[in-house]
Order: C-alpha cells, then sequence, then structure tokens
C-alpha cells in the first residue's frame, strides 16, 4: 500500500553565504508549496551559531518539507514528502538558480510500501545501489 | 561528500487506535531521541481529526524525526536523519512491541552524495530497485 511519494534532493557547489540566509531558505519552501498547492500547518526554523547552516521544517497537511544546509561543504538536502499526488517541482533548475548549486540530484521514494522503490530523476545520476 | 545518514521505516499492520495515539507516538520519539542521545530543538505535532492520523516532526541539533500514520491503512512511516553517525535504533522489534506491526521495513540512505546509496536494512525485504 502506497500512502506517499517523498523526495530527496541533494544540492552540492552551493553558494555557501546562501546556505546561512534563512530568509532565503525561507523563500524556497514559500515556492515549492505555493507551485505545488500544498497547506502549511507549522514550521521551525533553526539557524545554528557561527559558520554552521540552517535547518527548516514544515508540516503539511500533505505531510512534509525539510531542508538541512551545509554551508562548509556548499551542500543542501531537501525532503518533500507528499501523501497524495503532486505534479514535479523543478528542484534541479531552481537551486541552480537560487542557490547557485552547481549539481542537484532527486531520488523519489514510494513511501508505505515494505520494500519501497527509489528511483534517482536526474537522468545524469546512476541508479540507487540495492545491496541490502 | 556524505553529511548524514536517513533512515525510512515503514511500519504495516499496526493496530489503528495506536496510530491516532498521539502521546504514543510522542513516546516513541522520546525514546528515539534518548536512545540515541539526540538533542531535540522543537517539535510540531498535529492530529488530523475524524478516523485520521498525526503528523509529528521533531528538528534536532543532529537533524530531524518525523512521522506521518495512517489509521485507515494500518501504515505508520518514519524519518530519521542524522547529521552524525548513531547507533542502529531497533525500529523492527520496538514498532512491533509498541505500535502492533506486523512487519517494518527499514531502508538506510547516505545524505548529500549526488549519487545517494540507499540499503534496506531489513533482511527479509529485497533490494531497493534502481531504474533510472
Amino acid at each position: 500500500m502506497i500512502v506517499g511519494t517523498e523526495w530527496l534532493v541533494e544540492a552540492t557547489g552551493c553558494n555557501p553565504t546562501h546556505l546561512r540566509d534563512e530568509s532565503l531558505l525561507r523563500g524556497i519552501f514559500e515556492r515549492v508549496t505555493s507551485d505545488l498547492g500544498l497547506k502549511a500547518i507549522s514550521d521551525v526554523w533553526h539557524t545554528f551559531p557561527g559558520e554552521a547552516g540552517v535547518t527548516g521544517m514544515v508540516a503539511l497537511t500533505e505531510s512534509h518539507l525539510t531542508c538541512h544546509t551545509y554551508p562548509e561543504h556548499k551542500i543542501a538536502t531537501f525532503n518533500l514528502y507528499c501523501c497524495r499526488t503532486r505534479p514535479e517541482w523543478e528542484w534541479e533548475s531552481n537551486l541552480r538558480s537560487i542557490l547557485g548549486a552547481s549539481a542537484v540530484s532527486v531520488t523519489k521514494i514510494e513511501r508505505g510500501a515494505s520494500n519501497p522503490k527509489s528511483k534517482i530523476q536526474n537522468p545524469k545520476s546512476r541508479s540507487v545501489g540495492g545491496d541490502a
């Protein structure tokens, strides 16, 4: 029984300054939720001290959206979990544009199945290695 | 560059009453964070109306823990994302015991890599199918 779809997004080679800009990251969340017609219930944002990154989480009526950023590694990761069918968001072009990412990979996973299927959507990426 | 590890957990055949019991689910979060030495920053809990389920999210200094429950399908899904190495939590035995799950599958994914590797930890489960 599939109860939802989760997109796991890895953006690498990002501008480190952008990865510490909470308002910029909030703006990404607003675009995702607006573009996909999602409804926020409540959110949590935390900017870690010093040169560290930002954590953002929003509970949606359709499940959740999260991000964690690692300015020291120029990496941001996102999770979008939707319990009902939604169109694809243009993660690659949007994160290249907004965060200056040099590469973006998107892995799509069906949730609820005892043997979840995953699929990397970026055609330049290799398959997920199943080795259990 | 690997910046964290995420465990995606699917518990099926659960007791539907337990899947609407927010305090029981909060207890699972407390056990996970306590057992693994994780530190909560802030959380969000939402019980949907009628016969629907519960959403829980906690931002951790080590990343995040989330759950969504679907009493109508006897399913609960969890995500645990840790940016530093942690021991494995005994998802299968704990969720069988606490939620009455008849089956639990755990998929472990390394985050931050442009080609994320995933691995289903339950030896009875098949491999994740990489078909991109």
